[in-house]
């Protein structure tokens, strides 16, 4: 094979990530190994004429350049689009690449095992009042003994429900395992088979909120969900519950989360809101019964550096003609709905 | 049978346990048709002629009454004597029960679930720095985004010591599965075989301390192993190294773990002190990279009732004349060796 | 919502199934319950112009009727194709379905659960020399004790390889979890990451045989892999290992595999044959170290029903404008290599 | 530490084993790193003098060597004895032991794995018919498709009833995790809680026959269960269940289960007889549904290599001064009440 032969790999517009946040050394060295790999980003742009021509040529697209139907009509030898961002974006034309055979892919399955870290130490923090515990530490009022544990609980046993059984719910529920806890799961989107496939109980929301001590939040923002948790679903919520918030804001009403817990009614802790940062003299900094995140569960380092990995594993299936296996696809019934906000900053 | 002819199940000195915190009605209901019930309790006490009497005729006594071998030598139908505070305590004469097929058996698994959850909370906290990052939001002082991770890591396949692979130990041990962790565990009483049976790598003190991520300190306070943990082991932890202490004070030199904190050395749970409670102007209650609890890890109600579980389990074998299988047994072996301080307060 | 304006659900061509044999009469009234329920099959055949006139409002088909571009271009509705046979055919025009964005489903995962269960039955029979043993208590010949084992190993331990890592092979893996073995896998259509996931050692195929003491046979017939597991093959797995023939003959060179059983080289479960029913006369039915089934691992009753499941689950997603979740897919990269022959009695 | 002072290790009577038979060479060299090894055994035998002089002195004994109470009176250094055959003989003073703190201990959990191996493989055999089918490709006699199945079921799901939860049935019962089977148990030297703790439903014989698709024996033969499977219980079990002898001949009445078989009531695996060999004539031989093992599910290389690794762990818990912790230990209350006939030939 010559090397105009070589397959080309285009790594076009990955911002907010750069190419050292996602790639280890040697990851980037196997990159390079499968193609001709050419770099348009920050630092290293090409010009126009050749980014279109480096279009033209590209058999797998990494990054969140735009990709209308005009563009995508003159790429004949693409097969796949790897967004690195995380969310499927509305700067390509989906409906081309469905009727054309091409895949479209993000690889935000990397954050679900650091996500879900997150809420499960949050769980056991918030049930177990142990930053509450720590807080009382700093100025002197803390209890002693079986009296600092009135209003703690063991997960260990309890009722738990989990909205939105994607990656992240997914990689939570396989963490509960050892606290054999019976979990609830409300997810429309999913089979009653895939539920029960995970050891869950297929659930209404209201059954869900009704029942469970603990409720994790994983849904997806979409066209259809802006705020569903709202003042009366909370209400559902048994006295001293649990909430975890990691997914996106715009699920949740947030004067009703605000009010739910200035009254005691349940424990929250909370990675998203819905303007970030939250502003210094928010009233949710002071409350009670809160443990406040700031948008940091899924950002690790470790994380970023997956999505090289899941890169390299779908490009290399991709260039070998075979279906992509790791990354996230889009789907044509599903792509439209999807609202969540890009992040500007990594 | 006749009523004189059931077995007589005495409860005596149970405190600082009462029988409400540790026997659900349900449970106590099944204890007295086991048998003859007496109670010599707080509230309850019998005249010393009495006790004595029923000293003499019980089958199985229930509580931390004093049986030394002058007394145990008029207890002729005794099979199983159940400490239900938790420690081997040296008011009862071992080697008289050794000897004469007597079980001493203490309740401590109970608190295993308990203080393994908390530990496990702990552990994600420190290794996420979610109170930490809590705690700058009630300041205003919060990091956004990536740079908010920059201390973090994911307990997700990090190295992990455990120090004490008995009840405690084994309960985490469990809760680490689905992190897929490289365990070393230091535990001299244990044989490697039972170590590797857990999935773990047995190993020395100090190669667990220079090998792991996150260090759980679940041993036993023994005759030989005071302070165990001093200056020199501190230092062998990799820096930004996190510890948790749950089980005793007393195998720790806490000089050196307060200075390892405040030289910003390792992070810590803290959840046993030297003095409980914790003076008011401790130094360690300002520090950062710590998590201060109150000896609160095992002591929730739930594990309380569990004690009157266990010690259902085991009267109704014993009284069947099968051997106990819940509860602890003291051994021959070590039982001389023990040297935690009973709790004085639930 | 009118009868007429309920979604068209039609059976066409189920054969070889029934739909007795794959639906449980209260999934059959579920599916009614979807919508408008049309059959085309033996015993209630629809004439020409009624099953066009069905397909042309057709939202689900579920059967094998033939869907070549022409018929496919006068369906506008069609969202979803459901195969109950096992196996895509050529019979359909898979470009025109990916172009139009309707999906072609499966529902061979059904199978997976039995099939595994025979393999593991087989590979512990034939590790421990069950019915070689048994075989000999037939005619008085059986060895007793220590000596009777001198042939059989433990699986606990062993090492294990698994050609094919599809469905089959990773219901497969789950089972042997309990028997710690370390696995090798070698599946050329599976990126290493989603080996390593189910906790296997990625591998080449003559490593896999030349390591493996029972190699599990699970790949699909494709027209790249026919026969190629030869004599050269064979020879490379150590003396006395296990082989497990699952998937379709076409994959091994079966005088070869007779040549390695006949030489007591390896010993071999077959359950499919190049023709089938086996001959009368062939030399297999005598050779010593082999079991043999009659195509019959998957074939249970219970995967039948589970068919019916499959199809209730990912039907009522199609018609809530969602993507198939349950059925596997054809993929637009493999789907014209796949070469099983359907099967032709159930 | 000079010589004289190495404690003293005694092999005696260790027979039917033989040292190569449970030692491998680098166990063996670990032996005897832990002390002075004397050895009294076939081929190397002491003078009785001799003999009597070692017992005096040694701490550990490893062997089947008569301890009677007068003998052990001259033993003051003996901590543990270590059988390595496989149950509790009567020729120790356990009693004496009991009394004086010296551990008896059986080395019997090294057969668990490979009968549960064993019996997991009989029990799919026989729910799939895999011999049956096997026995008729003999004479040119098998069904094809699903028609052979006709008898068969799934292991997946099935309720499965474990008759004993010691070392064998616990080994079983992680095997079958992936089943995802409702587990029965009946063991009434067990309290509830145990069984629980191993996800098992706790149950009478009786609920557990009628209930159970899968009957597992794993009943040790004592002094109160002799014949209790009996035509009343074998009638209790569905048509067409499995029942799987594994532990000894002793628990089941063999007339009333040769009848069982018979009829076509049950299908049987069995692997103990009331007498063995089983005699040429034997109608045993002949009947269906069943398959026949010569009491080998236990005794492989493998296991009892593992013995050594048993005895190695314990004895070097025990000279320093540890309660053992790898074999089982002799109980007070159930070692007079243990039937079973020491094994001659290994």
């Amino acid at each position: 094979m010559t090397a105009e032969e070589k397959p080309l790999i285009l790594i076009a517009d990955p911002e907010p990530r750069t190419l050292d946040m996602i790639f280890e050394p040697d990851d980037l060295r196997r990159l390079h190994a499968l193609g001709e790999v050419i770099v348009h980003a920050d630092g290293s742009r090409l010009a126009a004429a050749d980014l279109e021509a480096a279009l033209a040529s590209a058999k797998v697209v990494i990054g969140q350049v735009d990709l209308p139907a005009e563009r995508l009509s003159r790429m004949p030898n693409l097969r796949g689009v790897i967004n690195v961002e995380g969310n499927f974006l509305p700067n390509v034309d989906y409906d081309h690449c469905f009727a054309h055979g091409i895949h479209v892919l993000v690889t935000s399955p990397v954050f679900a095992t650091s996500v879900a870290e997150t809420a499960l130490g949050m769980a056991l923090d918030l049930s177990r009042e142990i930053t509450a515990t720590h807080e009382a530490f700093r100025d002197g009022s803390e209890k002693w003994g079986l009296a600092s544990n009135a209003g703690s609980f063991l997960l260990t046993g309890a009722k738990v429900g989990i909205v939105g059984l994607g990656d992240l719910g997914t990689a939570l529920r396989r963490m509960l395992v050892p606290f054999h806890c019976e979990v609830r799961v409300y997810d429309p989107w999913q089979p009653e088979r895939r539920i029960l496939e995970q050891n869950c109980i297929p659930s209404g929301l209201d059954e869900l909120l009704s029942a469970s001590r603990v409720v994790f939040l994983f849904a997806s923002s979409t066209s259809e969900n802006q705020g569903f948790i709202g003042a009366r679903e909370l209400a559902l919520m048994p006295k001293g519950a649990v909430l975890l918030l990691m997914s996106r804001a715009g699920i949740v009403d947030f004067p009703a989360l605000e009010e739910a817990l200035r009254s005691g009614h349940i424990r929250a802790g909370i990675d998203v809101f819905p303007v970030e940062p939250l502003s210094a003299d928010a009233p949710l900094r002071k409350l009670d019964g809160v443990i406040l995140s700031s948008h940091r569960s899924g950002g690790m380092r470790e994380s970023f550096l997956e999505i090289g990995r899941l890169v390299l594993a779908d490009t290399e299936l991709l260039l070998r003609g075979l279906p992509p296996q790791i990354c996230k696809r889009a789907e044509r019934e599903t792509v439209a709905r999807m609202r969540s906000k890009p992040v500007e900053v990594s």
